[in-house]
């Protein structure tokens, strides 16, 4: 937008600029600060919304539901909230019923349809997923040409801390997936994939390795439905995946190119998409993991699964993890029952939680030491 | 945010997952598409609002002001617009007053007040905005501890096509700064100075060049007011810029370290910074730029112009770029004038356009040619 109000909001007072525009500055409403984290990590949330009747924040930490807010001076709906736990949380304003992003955060949740921001409150000490002083690595944003798919794609992908002077060293590569509501930079922006490897190499715990993160919805909604759109998405996907992403990463940058140094992980649609995709292809994947996946269809394994001295000899680890609370625990349960009958070596991490990112981030944390080692 | 409904939101019908919920299912709204673009490049917007009673957009193409919308099945408020012009541009929906991003784009124009989406409608033939079938380079995101600011800051780098391979090649560095209401992450979301560069490079145009974007909010809010704050905010900015990121770049990118490899290249605020530091830092740049300044004081670069020939040998380029509808182009006329005033070489584009986007992509294609040959 061009508008001297849009130009100055942000920071007040350009005086050469308040010069030219003094009368529309004094009737500029100032932006509100939100989330504004106190030290005790009370944390106060404001919108400014005049015509509003109802304003209320949902909390992923506040598990008795939206916090109401009350309206006060400037039309600046207001809470401040009890301590809030360290963490990485989510929320979203509801203004008389419609879930926003609060417009004082830069800090948005990368989702299809984003409507939720990111609330990070660092540990004392630091959490895994904080931002702490050892060496960081950087993520990198490609977009490319998908011929698999006939169009333009979105890719992420972490290198180490060590990627960018050690130029003789090669590395494993952890081809790590999202679920349903969310893309190819959640994993990063929200699931603090970055800092999570940064500490765990810094500690000695994981190896350096590439985190390769793609968008996992291959199909285009709309071109097919329901039960036909999910498994053309994981075909699709694979296609995607074995044509033009790997080899593209095994191009572009340094990396071991064999089954022992590759791990394909995911969550909920990528734990269906990882463990399909994974299971089928044990001479590209050594390491199949999955987080509260929902578990491919019985057809969709059951080749792999029918032959498990097979599988055990080429897998490293197949690692699986549900919530308790997890509306898909049953069906990670049941998928947990089928190896044991079938004899097919795993681990299984049946942790508290629900269906939720702080589980993931756990996971990601447990999983990312036994990779490559 | 766990619930089945956000699981499943994005692409219907898991099988698995509605046997678990079929009900849960029935009763959830599906998540509507917007922008959608027509062949014939009319746009449709929707937005799902029941308790609304009044939604419009406004859009940086329509002249005319907000666009209504208007209410149909599903609570969904719609309207569809006639043919818009290939560009990307900024729009947000109003929602009783509420200025907000539409939730059914996962593009956000990266501000410090996210409100804006974007819309990119392609040209035919592509326009220089445009991702087109050439060599890509890489947008890379770091977050690093800034000594000089005492506070962790985020940063964006772009590198060419070639860098990753061209291992023992040093490239030239261009310092590009937003405005006020953006922030590191603006100039590639929705500048597209990746892809600006990606074209200029293939068609030979531009030198491969990497390309360094700070964040330029250096003073903190609240803590200075005003004038204070305007001028604290280019001080401490400076003193990042010298002490944290530079020696960053220049210890982690293959780029040469001389003034004569260097640009400082800024939009609006980012115009202010580039040209009170640029031209009083000869030394370390020899190209500096302006697009739609906040030009500096008269007191902040006096010392500068007051030794025009010192200047004159030391810059290669001083470029200045402002719109005749710019609110900001007469404080630009008069800087023309004090420079021819001052003898001091300068290039000067007094364009059409406004204090926008437009304009700057536009200076960023015409300048980037220009530097470093």
């Amino acid at each position: 937008m061009c508008s001297i109000r849009r130009f100055l909001w942000g920071i007040p007072g350009v005086l050469s600029v308040i010069s030219l525009c003094a009368s529309a500055w004094a009737q500029m409403p100032m932006p509100v600060q939100s989330p504004e984290i106190q030290k005790d990590r009370q944390v106060t949330f404001r919108l400014r919304a005049p015509k509003a009747t109802e304003v209320a924040v949902t909390g992923q930490w506040a598990k008795q539901g939206p916090i109401k807010m009350t309206k006060g001076e400037g039309d600046v709906w207001s809470v401040t909230t009890g301590p809030i736990e360290p963490g990485v949380w989510e929320y979203s304003f509801q203004v008389d019923g419609l879930s926003m992003i609060d417009p004082g955060n830069t800090a948005i949740k990368p989702m299809r349809e984003p409507r939720t921001s990111i609330l990070q409150i660092a540990g004392e000490p630091p959490l895994l997923t904080d931002f702490q002083n050892v060496p960081h690595g950087v993520v990198r944003q490609h977009t490319y040409f998908s011929k698999s798919l006939d169009r333009r794609r979105e890719l992420t992908v972490y290198t180490p801390p060590d990627y960018d002077k050690a130029v003789e060293k090669k590395y494993p590569t952890l081809y790590l997936q999202h679920g349903m509501g969310d893309n190819q930079a959640t994993w990063t922006a929200h699931g603090k994939a970055h800092w999570i490897l940064d500490n765990l190499i810094a500690q000695g715990k994981a190896k350096p390795m590439v985190v390769v993160m793609m968008d996992g919805h291959a199909a285009i909604p709309g071109k097919a439905d329901g039960q036909a759109l999910f498994e053309s998405n994981t075909a699709l996907f694979q296609k995607d995946l074995f044509e033009d992403v790997m080899p593209f990463v095994e191009a572009n940058y340094r990396v071991k190119a064999d089954a022992e140094n590759r791990a394909l992980v995911g969550l909920s649609m990528g734990g269906g998409q990882s463990l399909t995709i994974g299971l089928n292809n044990p001479d590209r994947f050594a390491w199949v993991g999955g987080f509260s996946s929902a578990v491919p269809k019985n057809e969709a394994i059951s080749s792999a699964l029918n032959d498990p001295e097979a599988l055990n000899k080429k897998l490293k680890l197949l690692w699986i993890g549900c919530g308790k609370n997890d509306f898909l625990i049953k069906m990670n349960e049941q998928f947990i029952e089928q190896l044991k009958e079938k004899k097919i070596k795993y681990e299984w991490n049946q942790s508290e939680g629900d269906h939720s990112w702080p589980v993931w981030r756990m996971y990601l944390s447990e999983l990312a030491p036994k990779l490559f080692q």
